[in-house]
């Protein structure tokens, strides 16, 4: 067999499913050809008329999948230190609304800029994300709240994937708060939602998926099953930001669409978790957001455990309630602030993040048929990845086999 | 006047003392002549006799004085992340003390290094905390907890100010926990940093002050005082972990002996903050510690406005407590965990921290006379420094003028 590039003498963590634990081989060895994994396992189990036009020594360092950020808000004009700043010095939310903070701030700086001005301001925080490993990365739309903006960072977001070596998924996220044009009248924006922006980006193809906010201060879960489905009605799959500040049973709305994802899911009960496990649908937890606002409300990650539900961690990058551009704190705070295990944490930044977007099939795991996208890193061992706070050990990211 | 660099087009926070907020300059220049500043200010105020070999055009960007990093363990042996995983994982102190966990396991692994190998390890670390800026940097002792090793480790700490383009100022900290063979004789070993440590470390010059830490589980007011007292005796300042766990009165305690710096400060109540303003002495909080710990008692920071004890931040990076090499997301901590304003959180890091340290006189702020430390920032304004979470816009990094 010819293949393009051969990484030997590397310990790798496949986080391959049925695999106990990480998936660890401690002498192991990756092939690729035409951008794809054909190999990936021992060392000694390498097929022995395997001829690899390169070859690259690891030297003991450890691979894992290339890591999937899978849920951020990355495209949007402005942004909200200056919203930041008055709140650290005591101003109130009347105040900082008078002063033009507030979602509505970034809704109208998006509106104002160019697609190219979205894909500049959208590039510095991608390439942090990059340089940390990320190889797939999602990202909603949700600041333009009207049929041409929300188009426009659909299609500044697919532009992120052509000009950067990552694998971009999409996802619509009209539904994310009421335009202050609306005047309150959500009925109205849910029905322009439904009929106008979802037909038009679903006839670009903008979008490979959409979302909701369900929330009290955001759409209520009658208003979200119409969204859902609209867009299953084109094919698309949902997921649904839910329960982040009350529960409105958004998780057990979600798998009863069987949702790819319910995120946040810091107020859902049992009966939620245990209906996303039996639908399939990952919980994406956000720590990011949880440590931004202060929240002190913790997703049930017990009875996430017990009903078997699928857990990944995402920074939810926005300039509102998460300006986070690092996955690797992300596995930290996952950690420090929800207790979960380092292998949960890589799982839920690798195969469980691939599974919350519907790409199991292609990335988040080392396995042959999958596309060859890797991070090679300088540490001992894989807990490092979560331990250590504020530093990025990669050595090496490969996209696609290169 | 000839000078060996000029930057111009610059908006500056000089932090200079006596300004109002950060000193902000809107169009400045700073001049710089063998390592120093001569001028930082007014572009329009630059003397027109003014010759420069190099001129850099910063395009608008922001300057800020090199930041500084007023309390680190930066050098030690091993990393604690198996104890982490072990811990997220459900095992109990006993379970981890079994498998060599605790301190006890950093200070068998630091005994165990060479000097090379302290300093090797310790420089990825160095590195990632200059790749945002960091221009003066302290470095503790204190996992040696043995003459030689304890002098060691304080060898490394000043070889790595001389294989890196950054100011290492140490602290002697033998009274930072009693070593296992010391089979809790708890004055035996102080006797011991007393009479056969500190004139060690101070004929060698390895230290720049003596620390200790003031706990239940580490030494007793009466012990501290007793290191405070011998330090005093060689002219060595001093600074003093102090409650952190419990209120045992440090803040006082270190008032009292004139301490550059009191640290932690959870549970300082408000005579010891008004004690610290009195005798000028900074609070250093270290908000990655409460992070990682879980801790809940905030630093009383209302008191310290109130009493006008200056407050400063540092990592506090240290393999048990606080694995932490960003000072950026530290001024993010100060700010999410602490409330401390985007003002404090700058100063905190810049001149606040070199008070801490005793050397504001020559780095801290953007004043002629003083060293010319700069870190250059790719920023709109300079909330953008605290606002974001794990991003680093730093542009360019000057230390002494280079
Ligand atoms: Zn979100
Ligand atoms: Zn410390």
């Amino acid at each position: 067999m010819d293949v393009d590039r051969l990484w030997i003498n590397a310990r790798l963590a496949t986080l391959a499913e049925g695999s106990p634990g990480l998936g660890i081989v401690e002498h192991g060895a990756i092939a690729c050809k035409d951008g794809r994994i054909v190999y990936a396992g021992p060392m000694a189990d390498l097929p022995a008329s395997l001829e690899a036009a390169e070859r690259i020594d690891c030297g003991g360092r450890w691979i894992t999948p290339g890591l999937v950020d899978c849920h951020t808000h990355l495209v949007f004009g402005g942004d909200r230190a200056q919203e930041f700043e008055m709140r650290l010095a005591g101003a109130s939310y009347e105040e900082i609304a008078r002063a033009g903070g507030g979602i509505v701030s970034t809704v109208k700086a998006t509106r104002a800029a160019s697609e190219d001005k979205l894909v500049a301001s959208a590039l510095p925080r991608l390439d942090h994300l990059m340089a940390e490993g990320v190889t797939t990365i999602e990202i909603k739309s949700g600041y333009g709240l009207d049929t041409e903006p929300e188009l426009r960072c659909l299609r500044a977001a697919r532009r992120l994937g052509e000009v950067r070596p990552v694998t971009v998924t999409t996802t619509f996220l009209g539904a994310h708060a009421l335009p202050p044009e609306a005047n309150g009248d959500k009925a109205a924006y849910i029905a322009k939602v439904v009929d106008e922006m979802l037909p038009a980006v679903a006839a670009e193809g903008l979008a490979d998926a959409a979302d909701a906010f369900c929330e009290g201060i955001a759409f209520s879960p009658e208003e979200t099953a119409r969204v859902f489905e609209a867009a299953k009605a084109r094919g698309l799959p949902v997921k649904l930001h839910a329960d982040q500040l009350s529960n409105l049973h958004g998780a057990a709305l979600a798998a009863r669409f069987g949702a790819l994802s319910a995120d946040h899911l810091e107020h859902t009960d049992e009966e939620g978790a245990a209906a996303m496990a039996a639908a399939g649908t990952v919980a994406v937890l956000l720590p990011g957001a949880f440590y931004f606002i202060r929240e002190t409300q913790k997703p049930p990650v017990a009875a996430f455990r017990a009903a078997g539900t699928r857990i990944a961690l995402a920074t939810d990058c926005n300039p509102g309630t998460s300006p986070l551009t690092s996955l690797l704190l992300t596995m930290n705070m996952g950690a420090t602030l929800f207790r979960l295990t380092v292998e949960e944490c890589i799982a839920g930044v690798t195969r469980e993040a691939a599974r919350a977007l519907g790409r199991l099939d292609c990335v988040g795991t080392l396995e042959a048929g999958k596309w060859c996208d890797l991070a090679i890193w300088d540490i001992e061992r894989p807990a490092e990845l979560v331990y250590r706070i504020g530093f990025n050990p990669l050595h090496a990211r490969v996209w696609r086999g290169k």
